[in-house]
């Protein structure tokens, strides 16, 4: 095996050698940072609440985490696209079928790019989207319940990354692919690549009443790695920017193959043209296999159907529809400023930020200007599209975000730093260094035409000395940084579960009044719920045995159960009779081959038991729940398969 | 079904009562709180070190958590019993043996209690101990990595509670019976319980240098529940103490069935006694599968033994190992002073707190003075032991820890507070509320011959309104008291990740120099590893395929790889070459149907993946490692299963 040297080489020793240099030294800023101010800024009393929720993804962790901020507390983590056997996510029956995939039951992802819905360009507070990375998904979250409750799965796509960002009243989620592939998947070698390996850009309509997802269209583009996106807003509104990289198509060796061009390009979709080409019957329905997973609130219950063809555009049956900017070198971040005229490229390898006009990008497809075509996509030129540009602001950005007031953040990866920048003046007005190698940023509402420019996170890559070690696996981390002022300043490291990849953030009453207690019991209409203990029961049909059981402080109904044999499959359906906020119990039995259950007031959940061996098993609740919870506990008697121990239950009393 | 409904129901209700009514109220202490100084005493500021580590188990997550005292920052989640999709536990093929039991693949467990190895009864630093308490077993954690590196499972025994905690050498570690059982198990009526079911103590050896875990005996008990245990120490060093309840033997209803007695039980076991007659070949050996898993560093792999058999001992058989200890109702904690003199049982249905006195117990020993016995097993006098009692402290005693200077502090649940009172005097000198429902509490060293007496912890078990609301599902919390002065403070409240059920701290110092920053590249005696890029292949095996794949910044060696075919096994082993602190590389692959690995600078880790379907599949770093990290990917073509596409591999060039 021979390997590529190229002059790019040496250009990437550097970039390894400045990450490196950088994050050599102990941490700095604190003369600061030791001021008790600062520690008040960020110290939330006991009892008070925080100011912001932040939506920190996990990326590899496959998960979305709730923090407050100034805290940088963690609340709760979502579980979304991995299992989670402390919530059963993905263990009991009733959300096995959440990761349910066309490759079948995949118990992992990775999320990236949380972003809440939208209602005129301003959050709304209902849901939270989040892409899953590796085998290409959207999962939504209801804000009312933190729970996931709805997965769609991306066909003809792979390393769905420049998801999962909405327009600005949620008419769509989208989808991207950062590997482009076959489309359809097809056995052929890997060096025919360069134009016959496509990207595909999905528009996922979001029901405005329900959120349910549905793909409107899929848009097959040239074989470039899509890798960011954002929506245009205001004035932009309709229009959808995605960065590439990778124009080269190359399909080996991609840090030097892929970064020969001096610029690849942002893709401008209109995307309200094409919707409407297709609401006329455009487009082209083909074969995919891809699943489609809800979660239905009442029943406490997800489905999953496979889907079998999805609709496919050809961007040059939909004249005006898609346009490239040529952009500087393998931009990544694609960032839309509040008012919808700013669409700001962050050139990872390029010394300078450019900041494309969308007012200019107008006029020149007005004047048809082009500079070419790829695949028969027009280039802009890239003077014409210019607004302005941002002189070696740093090394290695990656992410800009704004704070409504005029100003925008970049984040700059190899000079780990976040420099606050003017937009139309493109001046630099300050500069604080992140500990290490900072990647996403965020500011509560950034994304949108109203953000609340009073923090920005930044989310970085390396941590190293910063807290107290842990072995080779050191923590992931953030950064609070308060922008009220002229000035940033540093207030706060605070650490994270899974990789902090990208956050979205919202004042903390945008949601409260929204959150759910309980889960009422009378709505319960789960298939097995016993709703009170005169309902519970233990029924056989054949060697499958259904337990109708509840839990309430500080029993189990019933709690003695006998007849049940080896080889038989026991479904445990239990109930948490309480309707009291913060009550939940939880449950399981020795030797299950599965997670325990953690059920909310409310709430009904299963677990699937298969003894394997006689003699009178335990089960018992997981979550303390009172005085006498070590008390809340059942046993089970199990005998041999052709025993004849009759099937019988009860509580308070033996049975005979 | 009926119920028995008893006076005691009544009393229930007044604990159900009073525990709802202590959590409907707002946060209090805000006053104190707020002032400045408070905000300065828990804020850590950026690039500074915390003073204590915090080892907070997950409770249900069945996991252990490391925190930092004061900040309550949450800085590594070590996967111990239950699955982890993030770091791959219990998904790659290194450590999937780690879950083995003896009722096959768990992948989840309830971890309660963990305890820092010990030398002459101060910490050491070493390992940390840890019990699962549904499939019962005990882990224990290399405080050089912060992995998990061994699980011993316990064979007859059910609910492993009162464990596992650590004698003053770490001689052994202890586990025990919550819930009795028939052992050996077998099919019998639960009617039958009182008499017929067993607990079992069992006392696990360390070896001293390697701390490998060995089960030396277990003792077999009456059919009581054993709730929680601790060791002599000091002048009682050689003896451990475990709180029963249900010593009434009660099969169903529990709640009212097992808060009969007035007093309960603390066993007394004279473990240096029993040592002495197994190791003179006493005890009987029986029949007992139970698995006994151990991570080795060098391979970086988990190999699970199942075993055979196990010795028992029967206390009859040992005159002057065991004595009953009568302790006022339904004792849960059972916690000893730094002097080994004072073991205080947390009557939790008792209005007041009792103290036994090891040096009366020894006298009553010695003069024969017994009221009785149970199972044979001698009762001494309630009053012939008693050290003395804290009249009236609170409601619902749970837990108890001690400071080094002659103070205890003991959490009430129900009247949720903790309660500082002396040891000698007896006399009640402080009280704090909690919020809400307090169980466990922790003061670094609290459990050892030399307590760090700095700072509490209290574990709460409700927070409803303390943060802001995610749902129904809300926090879990924990908070700081500064215990330092006369007077406790409250500092902090802290969400944890899990249920903190219960933790263990020590100074940082202690285990900062232990901390491994990277696994030597030449030390890797992983069998699929490959150190360096000439080292990587494919290999292939009729239908299994090995890749010996090679990470670093920023490519995969070989990233092209043809000639795989639906229907194998391809087991890619993945070694990340870096030799640098901090720089991880995580891989996965579309559709694989396990979690991605994330792999540490000089570790090998192996996932499997069964393609199914023909064409060409990406893979890619999921941890982003450098400024080209976006370019860290790689294709795998696979061609139909008859299909003669040869077996090629490169990297920088095309495969022809």
């Amino acid at each position: 095996m021979k390997k590529i040297l190229k002059s790019t080489v040496a250009i990437l020793s550097v970039l390894v050698a400045f990450t490196s240099c950088n994050n050599s030294g102990k941490s700095g800023n604190k003369s600061g940072a030791l001021a008790s101010n600062v520690a008040e800024k960020v110290y939330v009393a006991p009892g008070e609440h925080d100011e912001f929720y932040a939506f920190i993804s996990g990326g590899f962790s496959g998960q979305l985490s709730v923090y407050g901020l100034p805290s940088g507390r963690l609340f709760k983590v979502i579980p979304v696209f991995s299992q989670d056997a402390e919530k059963a996510y993905g263990y009991n029956e009733e959300t096995k079928p959440m990761l349910n995939t066309s490759h079948g039951f995949i118990p992992w992802d990775d999320s990236h790019h949380p972003d809440i819905s939208q209602t005129a360009g301003e959050l709304d507070g209902r849901w939270i989207f989040i892409n899953g990375n590796n085998t290409p998904r959207i999962a939504k979250i209801d804000l009312s319940t933190f729970e996931t409750t709805e997965i769609i799965e991306i066909p003809n796509s792979a390393g769905n990354h420049s998801s999962s960002f909405v327009t600005e009243n949620t008419e769509y989620v989208v989808a991207g692919t950062r590997f482009s592939v076959p489309i359809p998947q097809k056995d052929m070698p890997i060096k025919d690549y360069k134009g016959n390996f496509k990207g595909s850009l999905s528009f996922i309509s979001v029901d405005p009443e329900h959120g349910h997802m549905d793909i409107k269209f899929q848009l097959i583009m040239p074989g470039f790695d899509y890798d960011l996106s954002h929506p245009g807003r205001g004035k932009s509104h309709g229009w959808f920017f995605f960065t590439t990289y990778n124009s080269e198509e190359a399909s080996t060796l991609l840090e030097v193959n892929a970064s020969q061009n001096d610029k690849d390009f942002i893709a401008a979709v209109n995307w309200k043209k094409i919707e409407e080409y297709v609401n006329n019957g455009g487009g082209t329905m083909v074969p995919a296999n891809y699943a489609h997973n809800v979660y239905d609130e009442s029943t406490h219950s997800a489905t999953s159907t496979m889907k079998k063809e999805v609709l496919t555009v050809n961007p040059l049956d939909v004249p005006g529809a898609v346009y490239f900017l040529p952009t500087p070198k393998s931009p990544h971040g694609c960032d839309v400023d509040p008012t919808g005229e700013y669409i700001v490229g962050n050139g990872k390898l390029s010394a300078n930020l450019t900041v494309h006009s969308f007012t200019k990008m107008l006029d020149a497809i007005e004047n048809k200007k082009f500079a070419g075509d790829a695949y028969g996509i027009p280039i802009l030129n890239f003077e014409d599209v210019l607004a302005g540009s941002v002189e070696q602001p740093g090394l290695g950005p990656l992410h800009t975000e704004f704070d409504g007031k005029g100003n925008a953040y970049t984040t700059f990866f190899i000079s780990s730093e976040v420099v606050k920048w003017k937009l139309g003046t493109w001046e630099v007005v300050d500069r604080q260094p992140c500990y290490y190698s900072v990647g996403h940023l965020m500011i509560p509402g950034g994304n949108s035409a109203k953000p609340f420019g009073k923090y920005v996170v930044a989310m970085n890559k390396i941590t190293k000395d910063r807290y107290l070690p842990t072995g080779p696996e050191v923590t992931q981390s953030a950064q609070l940084y308060d922008i009220s002022g002229d000035k940033m300043e540093l207030l706060l490291d605070f650490p994270t579960i899974g990789e902090p990849h990208y956050a979205a953030g919202c004042p903390a009453d945008l949601i409260k009044p929204r959150s759910k207690k309980i889960f009422n019991l009378e709505d319960n209409k789960h298939p097995f719920a016993a709703k009170n203990e005169m309902g519970t029961k233990v029924v056989r049909d054949g060697k499958t045995v259904h337990i109708y059981m509840t839990m309430i402080r500080s029993h189990f109904a019933p709690d003695n159960i006998e007849g049940i044999k080896v080889g038989d499959k026991v479904y445990f359906h239990v109930t948490n009779l309480e309707q009291d906020y913060d009550v939940p119990h939880g449950v399981s039995m020795i030797g299950a081959n599965t997670s325990e259950l953690l059920i909310m007031p409310g709430q009904t959940e299963t677990f699937l038991w298969e003894p394997k061996q006689e003699g009178v098993w335990p089960f018992y609740c997981t979550d303390f729940c009172s005085a006498l919870h070590q008390e809340m506990q059942g046993y089970v008697r199990v005998s041999a398969a052709n025993a004849n121990t009759p099937l019988k239950w009860s509580l308070g009393e033996d049975i005979e």
